[in-house]
């Protein structure tokens, strides 16, 4: 059986989506971050040493790593669908953004994140980060360039992997209409709401 | 006609070696950090939006993302070699550590620099952040478990993201013997010195 081992507010409800867009059968474990530092449990521990989420366990296969996980769960449960024909210009424009949106299009908004944690000794980098976060939605503004989806005519994993993104922008998006049609239009796609009621209450949603 | 826009000290290092590794003939388009703070040069920005390192031109296709660019070159150019066979354990485990490396690895690595340029104001972080990256460097010290390399008996892609990870971390290395042997092994590899002697000197190679 596959289960999704979901943290609340975290990258696997990114997994549940395309779970619930593909229309493959899973289970889930559920974890909760902890207070008063929303870290995840140790439990998390038991199932992949560096005990963060997403983690898939297919059988005696355990994936950990979104964009592993995404490849992995395509190519064995997508049915040929969910990204472009090998090799083609779109095959390498997916391979980029599944590779950009956790390798460098997060880097600075988790950066924003910790800096906060820093109050005001953090803002001599406030400026550098800002800025960063500035050109990463920029670009991503104009690779969507208005389209539908950020590869080809359907829903890929790069879609995936990147509407976490926009989600952890949060009203970061507000300049950028493209981006913030985007995440409005794809948060009413019925397989959407269905992944968030299975996996509980999700903050990144409603910011 | 393959470019590589190397920048100097920069994870573009990283496909140098790669290409080496292959026997693939290729160019270099150099590009140095300014000075005092080590950014690249608005010049990479003609190359690539985002201004970033390394970006790889072939013909009329421009790739960037260092996890889309080894995934690029290994199917152009790998003659079958450099990634497991497709979908057996090994294949899987590739992938993980082909996303883990830039999407989860370097994550503490980049805030440690970056709490650097804070001194004592980021201190508040530093705990954190050094016991993420004790996390993830035992994490590879028991993926390697002594082996040669990280997937199977040969050189992979995942050698080629890992590899910088384990620079990057520099003298944190010193309490993992399989990491910093590997390091070292790999680094006396002929096709590793070729790419070091084409890049020009590369900081992160001797600390």
């Amino acid at each position: 059986m596959l289960t999704v081992h979901h943290l609340n507010n975290s990258r696997s409800q990114r997994i549940l989506w395309l779970l619930e867009e593909m229309g493959t059968p899973y289970e889930i474990a559920k974890y909760q971050r902890m207070s008063p530092l929303p870290m995840a449990p140790p439990e998390l521990r038991e199932i992949h040493p560096l005990g963060k989420s997403p983690v898939i366990t297919d059988g005696d296969r355990t994936i950990a790593e979104s964009g592993a996980i995404v490849e992995y769960l395509i190519d064995r449960y997508g049915k040929g669908r969910f990204k472009p024909a090998r090799d083609t210009d779109d095959y390498w424009k997916y391979v980029e953004w599944m590779h950009y949106a956790e390798g460098s299009a997060m880097f600075p908004l988790l950066m924003a994140l910790f800096l906060g944690f820093l109050g005001d000794a953090g803002e001599p980098l406030r400026p550098h980060v800002d800025a960063q976060i500035a050109l990463h939605l920029s670009y991503m503004e104009n690779g969507l360039g208005g389209r539908r989806f950020f590869v080809g005519d359907e829903l890929t994993g790069a879609d995936v992997q990147l509407l976490f993104v926009l989600e952890a922008a949060g009203s970061r998006l507000a300049p950028y209409p493209g981006l913030a049609a985007y995440r409005d239009r794809t948060h009413a796609r019925p397989a959407y709401q269905r992944a968030v009621e299975k996996g509980g209450p999700y903050q990144l949603m409603s910011r």
